[in-house]
């Protein structure tokens, strides 16, 4: 189980493209396993290699992944705005992470540029069954934990929120670490702050024929080494839950 | 000069649907001027009730303005994603707005139905000359003060960076409060916090064919009463910047 | 086990006096053992009544119990200065529990007059076998969680850091949920945050003949509804560790 | 003017005791004027050499200095104790300044060996007119800037607040930059944020014959630059005001 991203893009030619080095072990590739376990439980349980999903990828596939399983949407019409806790940005020390710096101010960083883009794509894509392109902006926001993905969605064919809500609970029936929130409420990072649960709220605007689904995990836990663990514990054939309920936690 | 929303739409139809009553003075729509001093600066001037605007429209529509004057955009593609501190909520002591509640934490809120969605569609039909309507996300992060808009565009025939950025460039060419980012960087709202300031950074994404436009303003001043002192600058006929250039603040 | 303070203070007069009514129930303060198990856990055992301390006193108390029981300090010298985030001031909604007014700042708070002072003056003057004043100043810091007590004691005869660390580990040798910091270090909240533990790191100035001693707790666990749940687990003869070494946390 | 701590201390040996290395221009001490223009103003007016003072010591000594001058407390009682925001600490970029470590957490660092120990002893010794020796512990808690002082006196002869109150005001009585608050009323360095102002509240508690005095700064105006301004100011003769009663201010 890697927590590096080495092994989450299945095209040699994307990594060197985006990562700006050839790629070390390409061989290893095919038998890598992307360890989303909502979309590939099956594989990782067999896997001899889990790439485990950046923190952003897991924020908006897990939002995305409904609409592009059951289609209808318009493809290239797809943005993931995502924001996140400072600690999505690593523990190494550095000006733009310092309190005086990172405090009481807002920013996008990497706009159209971040690594975590051809991710996101490759799995909406393998959902969609279709290559598709999306446009992603992280943000970096004032607290230490915590990825709230909104992304919007064009629509051509008139929706309900109704629909969209009950497809949503049906494509998530027995997940542990999938909350679908009730229509019209919508996730906050602290209700899963410290957990490993991935929590998802729907909207449809019909004035405009665009769905809005907001995500929120904490980056540490599902969006890091909790899914780690999630992929462990199938791996081996252990409850998928076994030491994810009550996970401590610094900072 | 009015700092409530009762003057900011122009059509006494649009407040009732949004605002869920009756207009009490219909017959002052008329004469109102929509005091955004950016394109309104000739009307402020003679005006008898300038309508302040809202914050978020502020930042949206500064964003985007360039580029619906300009044209060349698909004016059904417009996201706009904000990002507000908790002093956007107003100062009426609430649950939501308890530090222990806001802090640490981040959510989407009124979600495809905030009541400046109709003002910045209003101002943007009205630089695009034809009607247009957004998808807009209002959000709350953990900060006193400061807006962040992301906005969203889709166009149709290819466009570089440079042409983009010097397009901005010429919009603004001597707006006293509007500063346009150097080309691949992007605001930040503790650079405008506690100014009358908007910085504005743009982006363009050729994968997808998108431009991405990121601006900052403060909330409580170029979002609220800075802008109004800044109308009331222009109304009098005096240097639109007295008493804006070191603004006390609190909090 | 009440989580009130009606049953904290073994004299009706200083409850009187203090909270400024009579006392209900005086009829139950003799059998009301005072839930600090670490001093009274025999008692607590046995309780039909258990007064679960309030957050500062046992920050206060554990800090300073290894002191008074040994002796050899000056009993009115003491000095007790608390640091302690929001939620400290309880869930109920106030104008200064907005997170506009509580971010970015800090104050002093009921300076000399807190009703946790009698309590804290209770417990030492147990310790000591002597009555004793104190003392106290409460001040809220912009954290959700977390209380930082420092307290200061003038001594007489020369005491090296050595001997006081010494003392701190022997007072405390088997306590599953009070750690002494290595001599030279000191706690931090944060270290503590969402756990039943208190820290506690010594300090001795012999320029001025005082000891200083810090210690850390959670006010939301050790310091409230986690020591709740200690008392409960050895009242009932149950491993006293039981639930609280993982305990889930909001906010 | 000098913002180093070079020459703030006026006795050489002093200097390499706490700083630990020989003082590099001893010649200087003499000359130089310890910037604090409260007590200081005269010998600033023809000085050749200003040293501007530490935050803490700003702090600590204007919030003492009444009760020195005075008379009638036990001058080996003081106790300092005083809480900062991370801008303290400097803009070196350091781990225990990252957000996440700085965040939600509040520690004492430097216990009874902080090298503004011996400069607040100076200032307080001269008002005192007699050598004096104080306990002062520095505390980090999690905001960009500001510095709140607790100083804890003990006094002999009982004393009111009323007196003492009083005492403060006759004082200051046309400071530009000290403001007393009404008694009864404590300081908040939110409400001296951004401003050269150091706003002063005292408390008796004749329980334990001690005067507690709360003291609040923005360490990065009047405890640092902002103070150097007002020393330029009156060195030239200047309002001493000048510059100062707006400031912009970063972060």
């Amino acid at each position: 189980i890697d927590l590096s991203a080495d092994f989450r893009l299945k095209l040699e030619t994307t990594y060197s493209e985006w990562y700006g080095e050839k790629h070390q072990a390409p061989h290893l590739l095919k038998k890598t396993v992307y360890g989303l376990p909502e979309f590939h439980r099956k594989e990782i349980q067999k896997a001899s290699l889990i790439a485990n999903p950046g923190c952003y990828p897991t924020s908006a596939v897990l939002a995305l992944a409904p609409l592009l399983r059951e289609g209808g949407i318009d493809l290239d019409s797809i943005v993931v705005d995502s924001k996140s806790g400072v600690s999505g940005a690593g523990r190494s020390v550095s000006e733009d992470k310092q309190f005086i710096e990172a405090h009481e101010g807002v920013k996008a960083y990497k706009v159209a540029s971040h690594r975590h883009t051809p991710e996101i794509e490759q799995e909406l894509s393998f959902l969609a069954e279709t290559p598709l392109k999306i446009s992603f902006t992280p943000h970096l926001i004032p607290m230490s934990r915590g990825i709230l993905t909104t992304a919007y969605v064009h629509f051509s064919n008139s929706i309900s929120l109704e629909k969209v809500h009950k497809l949503y609970q049906k494509f998530y029936p027995s997940e542990p670490f999938v909350r679908v929130c009730p229509a019209g409420q919508f996730p906050n990072t602290s209700h899963v702050r410290g957990t490993n649960f991935c929590d998802i709220g729907v909207a449809v605007d019909p004035r405009v024929n665009r769905i809005i689904v907001v995500s929120a995990i904490d980056n540490l836990v599902k969006g890091a080494s909790g899914q780690a663990i999630q992929n462990m514990n199938i791996r081996f054939g252990w409850d998928e839950t076994t030491g994810l309920l009550t996970p401590g936690f610094v900072p």
